[in-house]
Parts: C-alpha cells; sequence; structure tokens
C-alpha cells in the first residue's frame, strides 16, 4: 500500500513538473524531481498511457545529432468552463486544461430577469459557446461560475443578492442537470482575485487585497497563499459598513449620495466624470478625488487588517487608475504603518470569467490529489483534436 | 530515499496518535493510524529508543488477566519557556513538551526601562524561574516569546513598540547567547489567540477573529485554520484607523479621549467606572455602552471582512463582560451580514504568556516534521526527572 502511494505521489511529481515547465525532456523531468532516470522514463510512459501527456517528437537538426523527445502536457485533453452571471451580462469561456481561453461568448441580459428566464439565458450562452468549439457538455472535465454576493457550501447566495430572487436558486444543481463533471461556484470578486494570482498582478504574491472599484467598490483577500472565504463564504464584504463610505463610493462621482442599488447604477455618469476630470474641470477632479477618497478608506482597514504585499485595484475603475489612484495611495500611505506595493490590473473585463476558469482549473488539479491520476483519454472526443483556435483575451 | 521516507512520515503518524490520544495500546495504534500490528510494534520500540515515548506497564487487574502495555509521550523530555514582555510585567512560564505549565514566575518593571535594563530584568526573572524548577538553560527545548508592536521575521518590532528604544532590540540574538534552542518571537495579540485556539475559546475553529479588550484594543486572526501574521507581520492593526475608534476605547471608560500613550494608562479608572457601572450608576453605564460601541466598530470591520466562526474577547475588560459584551455583540448584529459566535476567553491573565509556551511547542512539533524524528534522550538531564510540580493555570 506504502508502495502504490509513493508511486501516485511521483506520478503527480511527475505530471506537475511537466505542467510547470512545459514540454521537457527526461534530463529535465530527473533534475526537476530529483527522481531517477528508469523512474521518470516508468513514470511518463504511465502518463502517456492515461492520456495526459503527448509525446513530442524532436526535429531532427540535419548534422546528424538526435535531440531528445520531449513531453508535453495534453492539455486539450479536455475543457474547462468559465461562467459570470452577472447583473447586466452573461459571459462564458471556454478553455483548455491549461486555462488557455479558446471561445468567448457574452450576452446583455435584462437586470430585472427573474430566476427561471435568467438560468433559461445562461442555459443558451452555454450551448451557443459550446458549440462555436463544436464541443458538447460531455467535453468539459469542471465547469466554475460567478455569481454577486456571498457563496455558501452548496453555491446558494443564500444571505443576499443584487438578481431578483437569486437567493433561493440551485445553481450548482441546475448546472449538474446539463454537466456531468464538476460545478463550482464562487463570488464574483473572490475570482476576480483568483485570475489575478493566476494570471495577473498577484502572480507569486501569497498575501494580497484585491478592490473591485467599479459601478460596485468589493474587496476579497488572499492569505498565507490561500483565498480568505470565510467560515460561511461572507469574507469580502467591509463595503457594507457606513464608515467605510463604500456603498456610496460611485455615487460620489455622479455629485449624489445615492448607489446603493446595483441593478440602478448609471455607468455612463461615472465615466463622464473620469472625462471631464481628465480635460482638467475642477469640480470633477473634486469628486474623483473624494471617490479614491472613499475607496482608501475601506482599503487602509483591509491594509491594516491583513498587512498584505500587494494591493491589486481591478474593475471598471482602472481605465482611469492615472486620476485616482495618485490620491488613493497617499490616503492609505497615510493611515498604514506598513505600505503594500498598489498595481493595477491589466487583467481585461473578463476577469470574473477568468477566475471562473481558474476555480475549474483547480478542480481538475485537486481531482488528480485527492483521488489519484485518472486515465485521461476516458473523457477525450474528436472535438478536443478539432480546429482549436486560441482567442485573444 | 523513498522506503527512509516513508519510514519518517508513519514514525511522525505514530507519534502524532499518541499525543493526541494519550497513552495507547498496540491496538488503538493500529486503529488510529491503518498500520499493521507489525509495523506499529517496530515503530514504538523505535520511538522508546529515540526518548520520545515511554512504556506504561499495566496493572494487573487479580483476576488472571493481563492488560496490553500502553506506550505514553514523553513529555517531561524537555521544558518549553515562554516569556511576556509587557509594559509593566514580565512573565516567564516554563512548561513540558505538552505544555502543561510546571513553572509561574512573574516581576513588575517600571515602564519607563531602557533595553539594556529591561533585557536584563528579562534575563533575572529566566534565571529565577529555572532555579525554581532546579533546571538549566540547556534542558530548555524551544523558547516563544510575545512583545507587543508588529514582529518581522528577524523578530524585531522595527515598525514600532510602546516600549522605549525597542524597535533596535535583537531580541532573537539575546536570547540565543543564553538558550541553545530555537527562540521564536511574536507579537503579544496573535500569541493570546495562538493560546485561545490550542486551550482556550477558539479550540476547533479554523477562521476566529480575536479581540483584546483591555488598556489596549488590539486584534488578531486565523484564516483556514493559520494564523494571520502579514507580509511583514503588521497584520492585525486595524485598531490604528481613527474611525475605528479603538486608540480611544478605554479613555471612553475614564470619560476622556486620551488614552493613546501605552506607558501611561490608568488601570484603576477603568476598572472603577466598570464597578460603578455595576452598581446602577447612569453615567457610568453610559460610558460602558459607549465603550462597547467603540470595540464593536472594529470588530464589525473585522467579521465583515472575515467571516470568521468565532469572535473570541480576552483581556482585561472581561471580567465585567457581562456588562458590555451584550452592547458589544447588539452592535455587531446590526452591522455584519453574518453573526458569528461571540466568546469570552476562559484563560487567565496570562493567556500571552501561553501562547508564547504554545509557540515553543510548534517549534519543537515542526522539527519533527522538518528534520525527522531526532533522538529526545540527548537532550535529557536529571532535572526532567525531577521534582515537577504541576502549576494551576
Amino acid at each position: 500500500m506504502a508502495t502504490i502511494q509513493v508511486r501516485e505521489y511521483n506520478l503527480e511529481r511527475t505530471l506537475g513538473a511537466i505542467r510547470s515547465s512545459g514540454p521537457s525532456t527526461t534530463s529535465e523531468l530527473t533534475r526537476a524531481t530529483g527522481l531517477s532516470r528508469p523512474s521518470i522514463n516508468s513514470l511518463v510512459s504511465e502518463l502517456v498511457g492515461l492520456g495526459w501527456v503527448d509525446v513530442v517528437e524532436p526535429v531532427l537538426d540535419g548534422q546528424g545529432g538526435r535531440p531528445p523527445q520531449r513531453f508535453a502536457f495534453r492539455s486539450r485533453a479536455g475543457l474547462l468552463v468559465g461562467l459570470d452571471i452577472g447583473v447586466h451580462r452573461i459571459s462564458v469561456l471556454l478553455a483548455d486544461l491549461d486555462g488557455t481561453v479558446l471561445v468567448d461568448h457574452q450576452v446583455a441580459v435584462d437586470p430585472t430577469l427573474a430566476p427561471p428566464e435568467r438560468l433559461g439565458a445562461i442555459d443558451q450562452t452555454l450551448r451557443e459557446a459550446l458549440a462555436e468549439h463544436g464541443a458538447s457538455p460531455q467535453d468539459v472535465w469542471a465547469v466554475g461560475a460567478a455569481v454577486t454576493g456571498p457563496v455558501d457550501a452548496t453555491g446558494r447566495t443564500s444571505l443576499f443578492s443584487p438578481l431578483p430572487g437569486w437567493t433561493d436558486v440551485d445553481l450548482v444543481g441546475h448546472l449538474s442537470a446539463t454537466f456531468p463533471c464538476p460545478v463550482s461556484v464562487e463570488n464574483d470578486v473572490k475570482l476576480a482575485l483568483l485570475a489575478e494570482h493566476a494570471w495577473g498582478a498577484a502572480q507569486g504574491a501569497d498575501d494580497v487585497v484585491y478592490i473591485l472599484a467599479g459601478l460596485r467598490t468589493g474587496a476579497a483577500a488572499f492569505v498565507n497563499g490561500v483565498l480568505v472565504k470565510g467560515h460561511a463564504g461572507a469574507a469580502g464584504e467591509i463595503g457594507r459598513l457606513p464608515v467605510v463610505r463604500w456603498k456610496k463610493a460611485i455615487g460620489i462621482l455622479r455629485g449624489d449620495d445615492a448607489g446603493d442599488d446595483e441593478l440602478d447604477v448609471d455607468a455612463a455618469a461615472a465615466s463622464t466624470t473620469f472625462e471631464t476630470a481628465r480635460r482638467g474641470d475642477p469640480g470633477a477632479r473634486r469628486l474623483v478625488r473624494e471617490y479614491a477618497r472613499a475607496v482608501a478608506t475601506g482599503a487602509s482597514a483591509l491594509v491594516l487588517t491583513l498587512d498584505p504585499e500587494v494591493v491589486v485595484l481591478g474593475g471598471g475603475s482602472t481605465p482611469w487608475a492615472d486620476l485616482w489612484v495618485p490620491e488613493f495611495s497617499a490616503m492609505v500611505g497615510r493611515s498604514v504603518i506598513r505600505m503594500p506595493d498598489v498595481r493595477v490590473s491589466t487583467l481585461g473585463g473578463d476577469h470574473v470569467a477568468r477566475g471562473a476558469v481558474r476555480l475549474a482549473m483547480s478542480q481538475v488539479e485537486s481531482s488528480h490529489l485527492t483521488g489519484g491520476i485518472r486515465p485521461a483519454r476516458a473523457r477525450l472526443t474528436d472535438a478536443d483534436e478539432g480546429a482549436a483556435q486560441p482567442v485573444a483575451t
């Protein structure tokens, strides 16, 4: 029994080395894992047989040399779905097992849709994305979905949601009726941070505060390299405290104190204020400064509480970061005892859906770790071998 | 090599089972670890040989039955030191490897002492505590020390400390000159939480907010079962944000707004207000209510940020918890979206020093895990076998 466990552990180590380093030779894998050459040969053969690894034959160099074979992760063995259920928009990304986006499909929806109609629109968007790739739900290895509001262990937003009637929706149950694979749901701000940690401004940092600065102001955090979910999934909601002023932040840009109702936020008014400030208008510049200070109040509380290495700013206000982030940073700097590195997100508007892809990826990875490495071929269809076209993200 | 690793892993599993379950028979260890009987026999023999485990011979039952031998963790194989360097007081606990307190020694010190004199007082207090037990620094396996202020990776409080001149003190270097064993330093509020998690109101909870409510108001947290230290050790300092009102909290009980200087806090005035409130005085009750609300403002921010399972209240104000905790809880309940369980500490006034003992324990435990299981006998002296008297804590 101990022997089998060591074998599985070594299979995972070898697969992990191939995934993290890209196509690798036997010698490279020997160095990366510390295992012997005969062990690596045997482990790689097994991974090829299971469908997780492809042999990349060398290109002869024409000088009689014989470059070694390389072994590559078979990222096209399955698909991941990243779904972002927004108030105004439903986004679906299809990605390979490395998280490379293959399809990006979005539809606008009426913010007042009741749950049955919204679930219908979700299903339709998913069908269209799969059709665009010539794939079926059986080709999907894991689904990650983003919703607004604290997500509990069952994937419900039972505490609150800005979507009408959504607190009673069993999204995992609904999606599982279509997808015979793991389905996970998480809060949208937490998923935006997951994307930043995997591919964006938070890469390599173990202690991170993420602030979504847009039509809503929200927060999420990594502590000791792990996402802070909270006991019932309700972490990151500091913005609900009135002294923190986040509920009013976006309203400041419109020159009023409203903006509590997320279904009725006027994005154009905020953009106009930013643009007017950019042209030097003193009144607009004053509003932008006030906005920066409102965002900074909550950020200071988070920085003092968690002492992060990095604060990442994401969301709809980041295109105007040059106008408000200097004031934001100055204000945080005056309040905290150690100033973190402040970085503006470089991921695009699909950062939440990218985070949902990352959530799906981690489902596939943890199923290696808890279930041992299973055959990948069982889930293979012709579609995976087809004309998958990477889409710029 | 894989075989040796499995052997060490199984040694640690077996020792872990003995430590967590108490004196155990071979059959019990077989069930607890899933290992075979011959494996357990061999592993236990090795642990006895290394000095970590004692054989407890059965007491014959007088009916011809022969109860099995038991194997017990040899908690007296070494000593742990827990040191609390307070503004007004230095406390030293000596404990066995299970954290049972054997000696509790405290001395009052002048709050204005300069570093050399304070280090001299610390050395003297440590010498007296060891002498009380007939032990020497060589009998100590790990030292944990508590100081006020954010503690960086070198054990310094370089960002700030209420102790005069203390930001430049190399406490680890100073103590290492006396103790030839691992020495760790941590912030006092974080150590109070460590003690609550090991032995107090936070046992078994992975997500905890701890609030020190006393002459100072401070915070610490567990997230995902791990202490939140922050990137540079400065987590938990939310009380420095003026809107949080913690710096002024204790001053409220004196009817003023001072109380920023931790060297000059009047504990008697706060106690008097609590006692007057207990006798029903309306003015004092109003001050206590206001104090509860000030503590609750920061607590609400922490609960919204971290969504803990439990909030533990510790510190000097807890003897009057019945007077202020109901108002505190009501106020937090109105601000947060999910109310955690609020618990008042049941550990005594030495909770910080107890946390320092826990820190020392974890040093010994992690040296098993990272260094393999080493002989325990090498560090053994006659003193360990002597008249160690558990002291009520």
